[in-house]
């Protein structure tokens, strides 16, 4: 019988630690290549512009090579080198270096990745910047923004009112022309609207700092480790029609459950 | 007759000193609101969205502060109080919190501009980031990025095609209709665009991380430093007809000449 992170304190301790490693493992690699001027890219996919960096494959390595070390029967699902299956009923999953294209241009609003997935979806995760120092982790009742010696608990904002909201996304043209008329309806309805932060929209979400994250073709790499630190900070994460999202898909973020409410409505609005 | 830093060793130290020090006083001010969950804004426009922070104020305080103890004869261009008159030929520009949706929203792109203008415009500047730690420093013919007990010197990019460039602005809307749709002719040349970074584009242009920054509708004190670093770093500024744009206005900061030149040909193509 699988072992039960909810009823088992030494599990839960294990996958904490783990994520830590991970993200220790991660970070001399990606900021090694953090604004290197020689700084190799190339072009993943046929159209369209999605850089893939040295740095992002060796951080990955890193990141596996840790797990088959501490957790070497978890599954692991990873931006760069696919799905190793498992036999504990729990799956790490990975991205590198999420936001490639602040990556190559020197913004340090990239980060690392790592999310632990039970049956349900993910129970611990966090989101690292070495750059800066931050580290936002969340899962198993707690999430807190770790940074030199100090700890500060995430806590999401009580506002319920989309007039005051600050809304974020990475590109304006956000998916199909569709999904960016859904999104405008939400848009127009709040206080402020800003771009370009990739996956460090979803730690100032969890932070208290912003209201909503709307993104659409998201992998579950995406998303994974942002569900786990803004639910445990109090916030809701699912797709645009209120369902699970961890899979990836079209994504919303909200800091209560009133602000999701509203988000949705005016999403299915069109 | 008015001393001239061209010929005064003495008086180029002063004013990096006093740059310096001004940046010191504004940095705890701008930090201590930073994050704060009870950060008072409110609309210094009638219309659209211009938050303006208690911090904003305050940081300005300090710098002023600061002027009237170490330069007393100089004149100050400030975002929050104004023009005060002086008698050296020397003008401080400032904005003490160049970002301010960014500010209120929590993320560390925000930035403390400082510079000292001679009669033909800026002469040294800096952008400082306190909470990353970062500070771009330009003039009297270096260029330099402070950091921790670091210090990397900053230099443009020698990429002079628009196909491979990274181009930055603030707002996809820019400015006028017009306006939108000369950037856009140089947006579809390029090979990324990104939004949302304020001065701190203007910091990873010098730092030889991205290729362009296009703005409009900026005032003086949002352009003075950035001029002063990036041309100190081997970049080129100037408003969309080629002209001086120390004063405000709409502006291209390119990596290079070669890179301006294209920039400039785009926007006035239609």
């Amino acid at each position: 019988m699988l072992s039960d992170p909810k009823t088992d304190a030494d599990l839960r301790h294990a996958l904490i630690a783990t994520a830590h490693a991970l993200a220790d493992a991660a970070a001399p690699v990606t900021l090694g290549g953090f604004r290197s001027a020689g700084l190799h890219t190339d072009n993943k996919l046929d159209r369209g512009f999605d850089p893939v960096t040295e740095a992002d494959r060796a951080a990955e390595r890193a990141m596996r090579d840790e797990l088959a070390r501490l957790r070497p029967d978890d599954a692991i699902l990873g931006e760069e080198y696919g799905h190793k299956a498992g036999t504990t009923g729990l799956t790490w999953v990975l991205d590198p270096i999420d936001g490639t294209r602040g990556y190559i241009s020197g913004t340090p609003t990239w980060g690392t990745l790592i999310a632990v997935n039970g049956t349900q979806g993910p129970i611990f995760g966090l989101i690292d910047q070495p750059y800066t120092g931050e580290r936002f982790v969340g899962g198993f009742g707690n999430a807190q923004l770790l940074r030199d010696q100090s700890r500060i608990a995430l806590r999401t904002k009580v506002n319920d009112a989309l007039g005051a909201a600050i809304l974020f996304t990475t590109f304006p043209e956000i998916g199909t022309p569709q999904d960016r008329e859904a999104f405008t309806r939400v848009a127009d309805s709040c206080r402020l609207v800003r771009y370009g932060m990739d996956c460090y929209a979803y730690a100032l979400l969890a932070a208290g700092q912003i209201d909503l994250v709307i993104e659409a073709g998201l992998n579950a790499y995406d998303i994974a480790a942002p569900i786990a630190v803004i639910e445990a900070a109090g916030g809701v994460v699912t797709n645009w029609e209120g369902g699970p999202v961890h899979d990836g898909g079209r994504a919303v973020a909200a800091a209560n459950p009133a602000l999701h409410r509203a988000a949705l409505d005016l999403l299915a609005a069109g």
